[in-house]
């Protein structure tokens, strides 16, 4: 990595020790909203020190910096829950914004994107609906109908994460039923979460807590909501693709945050099992079954940088849709080791390892998910094992 | 199994679909507190059955059930968190009211194990202590001092599950620091939790949650806190003798319920497979992955189940100690089983695995214990490995 | 299990280790050939003990033992490559045995069965073919046509175990091709080796060694090939129907021997970790990485054996058929287990492991295939889901 | 990687198909010895065309890669069992040259390098001991002792790779046996093969082969065998610091032909996935297990292959000893894959996967050493957390 990124990794890191992981605490024993106050002030800091929005233009406030660049610097901020709200690149905003400033309209872009990447508002994204698989994206029941200069939307959605106190939602709609192609059935329309119609049913309780502000997922409905048809974004009958373009990068993003969760879930390991003893003068560290909890994350971690890093290179080489393979591979790849790291940490940690007293419980309870969200496991590897059977002549349907 | 057993197992079962299940979604969404008035009527009609404390002998109030009849039982009741407490088995109570059924003095068990049999009090049981690692039991600083007519107790406990609402504490203390045997140190003495000096740090959160009542786990401190000699439980010295001898059954109950939680999840991921469509009329349970899912489940959960049985057969004939090694392997071997069939249920559910709208989401973050509570994986293998050795002429040390 | 078992199991046991592991050596370095003499008259004594033929009935010159008396003796037979032969229990032998018995005439009993039961010949059979999947039973293309008297039987099969001088191979054959049930088109037949056209096409080096006489697996050719219709092994059009009912059963003596494979290596495992020293004084088996490879192993193999058990007894009450979804159940699990026991043995053995010194690399190189004769890992996982599924109201076709 | 270097693999990687491969099925099948005329003259075609010791320095004979360059061949070679040694990049020979080239005399270089590096003769190297655990490196009997002008050497070998046909033999003694430091008190001497007193016990047989020439491992004794003192190898003392010097790069070798044997085993069980027909069209490609094997695999090599790259290059920027930790990571990670990798490919392939008309049963058998031989699993899992606890100031012992 270049010399300057090199400076301002280290510099982030140590930011982050120093200013957010003391909020850590109380964030892990009541809440988001016990904290939000204080993270705004952090957010405040972070554009003084000219590091707000770190892969967004600089025109748009951001620092510019290429994936890869990034990749380096998410870690960072994965390395606590918070870290990357503070910086203003949490999942569903950033990849929102990413859609707006390719997409949008000018008026949207003043609209929406402005407050957002200026971190004055928050945004959200609906798509999963309850009544249909995930992992069948083009079957879904939400519609939307143009009526006169408006579209009147109509449907059920669910983890619609931060919907809470979100201005806006990016609702995915089926708009042409009838297109013989399946994937150009549907378009993103942007809803104001104040319109009329549109219900919060209930912020669903993951993992034995609600959660609170942007760390909730919602159950929400739309009846006879009406936008302006200026609402939608891009092009009518792209909803699909235009999703597909945001949910490559989104999971670069994803695995470079578990990457940072891995990594500070190994500090924490090693320094439990250096310092804490089984009997006087026997540390933890001097057992073998230790060791190799730590040898066998430390090679697994080291295998899923490497991977995002070459993944997130071929992104800027090639594209998103140039490196699909690599995005799948990592997508689960790096999920598996996550959850193993995160296993292993636990399991040094004992007792204290369930306990709120460390972070730990909280990504192993949220980020079982990793193996779920944004493509569950066994549809990358289908996605991978079609790419790589098409190479030799056979065509495999999902 | 016998044919009465078999009839019981049946009724219980279906006791527990009809009377107890309906509890859950309050009990996941609203906490163990919003449910405990329900809970107590469903112990009265348990009581009204005859199936009150199951495991215990008839002039307390039990069934008079052996281990092996009551494994098959608790099967059942495992099945959700809130069956034992309903049957009046949970833990750490039947542990309580095992010791001082075995120990207790006349004064004892008119005081203390009356009320417990009847369900009337709760009671906890207070070993392990933050500054010491768990898998060590020899290492501890709480003491307990005679003066005069009283032991003086002065220490700091944590993981003391149900402290909260419970009437008393069974405290293990270093009664006899310089015994030349570290076994011979300790005592177990019962201490009323409202006697002075005997305070309540905090509930713990775990997981996420601190929880209510018998479903919280506490960090105590005891500071002076005087009771009469007569607290003593057994005889002076054999504090972890009797704690082994309460352990090894412990252990059997544990897995016990753990092969419950098992079989629920695997019908629930069954269920789930069977109807849940991942397009119009391709159901999950269609995909190869997931029927290897459940296939490797089903192995599983039917090894565990044989072992469970097979050493709570062993300890019927040769008491606890006779199958150490065999209490070793299942807790190992089932809390892995557990683990990895609720992993799999999670996946299969996708979102919805993720929410409290299911138990499975409770049993994955609170049961990742399993694999530390009561002796960590990494003891019990050892404990195993030690025994089969000896057999081959090495004595290994811990 | 009963007393006289218990004995006989001991007894067969201190006859295998005094009698038959002292041929082991030259078996591993020389092969099969070069203990045929010696075998030979290690079976004149199995005889003269009483012990032939254990799982077949008196009349034949068998102990007539049950299925899961035969399991516990079965497993110390296979504790070496070569006991089961000197029983005369081997595969395919005791297979073609248990069809001849109950589906031969008379006059193909006292040809075949007769002096394959007495050890006097061996036999082979032969369904498999190169040009399809081993997976898909009912495709294949070895057809006979009924001329006259004669079955003309045109055909190429591989993996025809110990076709190296047997005396006759029954042969899978399209009879009737136009059924239009797939299960009822084929028909089993009695083949003299020596019969014009029955051509060997090669021994299949499998794993390094083409092997020799039993322990070799052939490549084979009919063309042309005539037989007397009375041939006929059972009812034309049955041979899958009676390939299905000796596979059951057949998968159960596999996961017994296996059961004994893993308890062989087990304690080749623990003695020498108990033994084998890193330093002076510090053998291996202080380690903990050993020390859990022991635990895990015995977990396993317990759990296997109890499996195992478990379903003979279902077999024994129910039948192979009722029994159908245990037998696939143990089929994939006890595989597992056979290669992790042998995989860790070896890795405590080091480079001694690797050689022919011990056992274990035999018993790694050939057992890979436990996993996929009789039915490959994800056939039988997939078996074992269709039936759970269809509990669960869902068909789901292979 | 460099165009020209791009080139380079590509022209090689189709000389390894059209040249090399062909000669595979005879080695399989014959032997080693079989193929070895043929071998010599593909080593001449590799000669000519300027491909000869491509890791080795121009001025004998070889192409002067770096380490990163020749990982990309090595990768390419390693696709065949047959491929080092058409190049003379074999294992033990290309550790010898090394060891030569950085320390030998010029009388050494002249007599022993010279004709190695020339490929007109072979060598061997001589370390472990059946009586002492090849993971303690210090723990050896052999010993020198300098007599005169002359080393007396008497000692006991095992596992001397290629000893068969080897010129000479780089033998491991003890010639400080009462040096305080016990690294300090090997050497390492050469000693011609045909030199009185140094007998051949016996070529080990491993995993069913004793092997034939450079593809053997022998077991040897050294009876009172005198060579010049000369023929001590760099400095007197310093065995273990030249031993450890060797192997870094040998591991970084091996793993370099690891990732070779995975790439091929992947592109036969692909190539078998999309063309074997489990029933007319309806190709094994079809199924999700196969299918998620496939996707395991490709994720797995990219892991490995990623990491090897990025160990060579950091052995490159600074050191085989700078980089000891990524070495040992590699070591245990890639031979893990490797594994994984190969189960796999003959998982897919069934009965076929099994057979030698496959290099996939070679591979599984011998590279099942992979996890044993130059330091196991278990040894470089305990050097990697070693490392990291220190920096977290624990000190472990081994």
């Amino acid at each position: 990595m270049a010399a300057s990124t090199a400076d301002l990794v280290r510099e982030v890191r140590e930011f982050v020790r120093e200013e957010i992981l003391p909020l850590e605490p109380a964030f892990l024993h009541h809440g988001f909203a016990a904290v939000l106050p204080a993270l705004r002030e952090k957010r405040q800091e972070v554009k003084a020190r000219g590091w707000w929005l770190p892969p967004f233009p600089r025109e748009w406030g951001g620092m510019g910096l290429g994936l890869l660049e990034f990749a380096r610097l998410s870690e960072e901020l994965g390395r606590t829950p918070l870290g990357h709200y503070v910086f203003n690149t949490q999942a569903p905003d950033i990849g929102n914004m990413e859609v707006l400033l390719k997409h949008g309209t000018p008026m949207q872009k003043e609209r929406f994107l402005k407050p957002l990447a200026a971190g004055e508002i928050r945004s959200s994204f609906a798509m999963t609906e309850p009544e249909h698989a995930g992992s069948n994206p083009v079957w879904m029941n939400t519609t939307a109908v143009l009526e006169g200069d408006h579209w009147v939307i109509n449907g059920h959605k669910w983890y619609t994460t931060g919907f809470e106190g979100s201005a806006f939602c990016i609702v995915m709609c089926i708009t042409d039923p009838d297109h013989p192609n399946p994937y150009a059935r549907a378009s993103q329309i942007i809803v104001p979460t104040d319109t009329p119609g549109f219900q919060h049913v209930r912020k669903i309780a993951v993992m034995g807590e609600q959660g609170e502000d942007w760390m909730s997922h919602s159950e929400i409905r739309l009846q006879g909501v009406r936008v302006p048809k200026e609402n939608l974004l891009g092009e009518r009958g792209r909803g699909f693709a235009i999703a597909q373009e945001r949910l490559g990068p989104g999971r670069i993003h994803h695995c470079m945050r578990w990457v940072g969760i891995c990594e500070r879930s190994f500090e924490l390991m090693c320094g439990y099992a250096a310092k804490r003893e089984l009997s006087p003068g026997k540390p933890l560290g001097s057992r073998q079954a230790i060791q190799h909890m730590i040898a066998e994350s430390k090679a697994e971690i080291h295998a899923a940088r490497l991977m995002v890093l070459d993944a997130a290179e071929k992104v800027e080489r090639q594209g998103a849709e140039g490196a699909r393979v690599e995005i799948s591979l990592i997508k689960f790849f790096v999920a598996g080791v996550l959850q193993r790291v995160l296993d292993r940490a636990i399991q040094v940690h004992g007792g204290l390892g369930m306990s709120d007293d460390l972070p730990l419980s909280f990504f192993y309870r949220h980020e079982r998910a990793a193996r779920i969200y944004d493509g569950a496991d066994e549809v990358h590897k289908t996605v991978v094992a079609r790419a790589v059977l098409k190479e030799y002549g056979l065509e495999v349907s999902l």
